[in-house]
């Protein structure tokens, strides 16, 4: 099979290098296209990320001798690529606003932004859970008069510890009711240079700007059912989160007290809820998807475990790997999920995304 | 005044090492005696732990020319100070007997170690919160045939960032029904060498071993009320709590999530809840006892505090310092807190509970 | 004795920070103004620095109520203060050119800044090697006509850690040819924010923008000679340096091999070497200004010392402490070498030449 | 081909726990034989590590039902597998006779251990330096009367940063006269629990217990030359190291400064130094060694490079990795050097000398 030319938006900031490094060697796609602010333009890709290249030791040869184009101007893209990544770096006004004109122009976004995470018509995906809400998008480009172009998105990274676990559950007929959520994020989520290293050092930082909303509201999005169209919101977990930074590279930790919202004697054991998590498997599993890990949650025995650097690229970075699954004397059950947060996270759940796209024939 | 003289038991250990610094210039006791394991007996102190002096750059003058004495005979102390601080590291039944045979001695023992926590007619105290469990001592003194040593102890380090700000809401009318209580404690806590630096490099661990039993159990005994010489438990706060290691080397942290044991209308708002914390003050602050704080809860108005590095000394690391004080979608409110785990946590709580003591006359 | 008025330019930078925290208690000085750019200008200290105070828990409570003034306008800080310390954050030339405008209108500048380092008339002070430097003052204000103000300056932090043992090893008629010096530097000496935690999580960085040539070259002109109002630089030692970052808050580290320009049988042993750093001790001793090191040169026995968290405390943050004085196979000798970079090796350093002065009667 | 059956001692420690990770997929070695000390024989190898595999989050399946042999006991190793890799850790004296246990029993040992470094006809390799020395296996086979049996060491894993760029130099016509290095150590070369993680936050430690003689010491051996069956060391560099331990998981930087071993006119510019350095390759090259590096000495332009977290696993993390190659003001140049010390410096290293044993016909 022939490669998919695609192209990266915000190419040059923190999550598109790693769209960069991660689609280096992918199956199904190529990056023949890569775009930033009007400063980059118009340099060979590695001269514009000079001193900055982040991720591992070397910018990929593919992209060596691409030049950077103004990411303003969704014009230029066109021929050069079948879709767009974006790792927009600006306000959520101008990101919307750009990803739609990149639509318009026929060329769809798949998006890291949380610009349209809010929009009705947009799915936000996490592929093992909501690939329904593909279904949307017919809508979408109906009621903007789009052709071929569309916005796709992808969740919060520190939902991403949690979320496939909690799908799971609900999907076997456990309803989750209610969950507090202490997340322990690493700073790669910040970007670069992002959080100060005086702030990270013998420190914590009890705080994240907009995060905690973000993993409070966007849950309700993600398991909601698409009605006439658009997206019914679910109603619960209620989440009340709070959401820290800690000294870790990747992978963010959350800790997680649950409820479930049935009477006592139909609330699942342990054991039920282990046995529910390994045999989890769902749609992206099933058409192989190149990014798609073969188990998305994967339990660990050890009573100190997950651990970020241990655990965090367990299925390439791409599964849920929980641990400490216990009673929780307050509500049902307490336990400690971890995933990769510019993994599954970010650059590789959005190429995930794409993959479920193209599967799909949305590129077509 | 004339210093009294004190013992430091296990005073080669790192929490014994802190106890010696802290009590460098106190005003009121004064360190003669030093003992740990037959192995150290008979040496000096800067010998004994050679290399090993982990509390800032010096050991204190007063105890440079002391020798170390065999922990594990009680009769060594007589004469040489009125009263031993125990920081002993061995097994829990070794350390309760040997605090046993120390009272037994007449000595009596103000103890950091887990091992009498849950005996009897022990008290653990908070001097903020239960300084009326001093009256178990005569109970605990007639039920030995003891006549002036007796055991009292502290309860675990988790516990101080939140317990005296639970305390403050209770004794204001706010009874508080359930917690969910995730923590990220320093390095310190687990001594010394302690914590693998291969495990706090780019990582935390998310388990403690024992910490959860004892921060869920242990507010129940100090919120308990003294009945026929004996300490009855409280029934609330349920705390379900989760205890995580992250790279700080002092100061424990704690995301909390409360509910009121109230009806709605009578749950107090954001607003009486800062008052509360504010006005705030017990019999340590009425005794000016000299490592008192002045304000044991200081609240920070910043959205980003308390930090483990820039608010655990606040109030010589005495004060439990809280921030982020907010609505919570699940149960009534949540906040985060912190306290220095080794100064209010340990060895400063510790001199704290003795201070109360000579205050109320148990030295005399 | 009433304390001097003294001012503060860009006092809401991490280095303006600092001396606003060293002041808190100054015997001698007392913080009434405070000038920042003007983006800060008329807001109260505490507002301009909102969320970003990073020194301790709080901000002093003289300065509380201080209005920041415009740091470009020398003129308003006529009759506020008596003398300014210079933490300006600009360019070289914009430093340099306020630094001598606040000169013209009479306020001497005690700067922080490197701008006036290599100002022929400039003495650059460590008050123990080259108090003489202050004759040239003389000159520099003849030179441009100034009445009583003046720039005096401190050289790069990195240098602090060696300069001093190595001046005593001088003057004790032991000079040294050359040295090769890897430094291990602390993240404060960035500012905030400063290096990203992404560069300090799991790494070292082994480049410093600019600072091996500062290291290399500054200490000359410390060690040179006032010849006819002007400093001759010295021409030894030659130095090479490599300096690194590492994930340290504060305090240098410094690894030093070094050739003396002797005789093999003139050479000072390892225990002579010693002796000359114990008894070291100059003018800032002799005078008892507030902020000068009983003991300037500290050296520790331990075989793993001195380590930054540890020692860099030492005689309040500004002693040079040495450890691992050898023979070396290359060289004559090798040490490791640690100073407070931010206390020694900044504001602290900045305020002991401001004692001098004051001393030297420079700012009657 | 088949792959060849090999063992494993001291197989539940860091570096054992390295070899079979890095084992995993070897083409050429498949892990048969696993043996610790007597407390773990008899367990399965999973069980025997329980909460202490360290390497990844996961033990390679090959080794899962492996049963944990005595390690003291040789002859259990007969007909297991045609060879050992030694990673024991005991004392050096213990380990020198058990080696030899093995090699007289026909067991060729590939040690890590530093214990037979310095026996006379026992290789220290370097593959791509000293192969040469294999040429002393067959007096050493002599002098004990082995048949099959020998062994073969690696040296200290902080030479590896510098050690082949220092050869490719002397190879090249520039032999280098003397050195000063300070290296900045990774944590994973103590072990597991090793440093504690109460000296590496905000902290660095500046001593290395053997470290700097061996660092000194071991260049010799490895640059000499096999006389009579015998290796005569060679007379230079004359190395003066210091050695210091900082927070970084897995890779040491060394700065080096260094002066050649010629009159000034022939010394090399920094132009032609680059070019050995580039062409350099050598013997693992020119075999194919499935662990070699296809350029074993990388030189990055980047002012900033190289770094730990970043470079470490340049060529599969077999490379030196250098920068900021600059003239000297007191040598002729100096450099920044990185290696990772637990794949080259260590388990890596090792592997590559068996691959070199296996191309030379010693394991037929």
């Amino acid at each position: 099979m022939e490669r998919i030319n695609v192209g990266v938006l915000g190419a040059t900031g923190m999550v598109g290098q790693r769209y960069i490094k991660l689609l280096e060697n992918h199956p199904w796609f190529k990056v023949t296209y890569v775009a930033a602010s009007p400063r980059s333009a118009g340099k060979l890709y590695p001269e514009a990320v000079k001193n900055r290249w982040l991720i591992g030791a070397d910018i990929p040869d593919d992209v060596k001798n691409l030049t950077v184009q103004d990411a303003n101007e969704p014009k230029l893209a066109l021929g050069k690529c079948r879709f767009v990544f974006s790792a927009l770096e600006m306000g959520k006004d101008e990101i919307k606003a750009l990803e739609a004109a990149y639509a318009a122009e026929g060329i769809p976004v798949v998006s890291n932004a949380s610009a349209n995470r809010w929009t009705e018509d947009v799915p936000m995906l996490i592929p093992e859970i909501n690939y329904s809400h593909l279904d949307v998008i017919a809508e979408q480009k109906k009621h903007h008069g789009w052709d071929k172009g569309f916005v796709a998105v992808k969740p919060n990274c520190s939902l991403q510890t949690y979320m496939i676990p909690i799908f799971a559950l609900i999907k076997a007929g456990y309803p989750v009711k209610r969950m507090t959520v202490t997340t322990l994020q690493a700073v790669s989520g910040a970007g670069y240079p992002g959080v100060s290293s005086f702030d990270m050092i013998d420190n914590i930082v009890p705080f994240i700007g907009g995060e905690e909303e973000k993993t409070e509201k966007e849950c309700l999005k993600i398991l909601g059912t698409v009605q006439n169209g658009k997206i019914e919101n679910a109603s619960e977990p209620v989440v009340s989160a709070t959401c820290t930074r800690v000294p870790v590279i990747d992978g963010h930790t959350a800790s997680v007290n649950l409820e479930f919202d049935l009477p006592e004697d139909k609330k699942p054991s342990i054991e039920q809820i282990l046995k529910v998590w390994e045999e989890f498997t769902s749609l992206p599993q099933e058409l192989k998807l190149p990014s798609a890990p073969e188990h998305p949650i994967v339990y660990r025995e050890e009573e100190n475990r997950p651990q970020p650097r241990r655990d965090r690229d367990t299925e390439k970075g791409m599964a849920c790997v929980i641990g400490r699954l216990r009673k929780c004397s307050v509500f049902d059950v307490k336990f400690v999920a971890l995933s990769h947060n510019t993994k599954r996270g970010a650059a590789l759940g959005g190429i995930l995304n794409a993959e479920l796209l193209k599967a799909k024939g949305f590129f077509d």
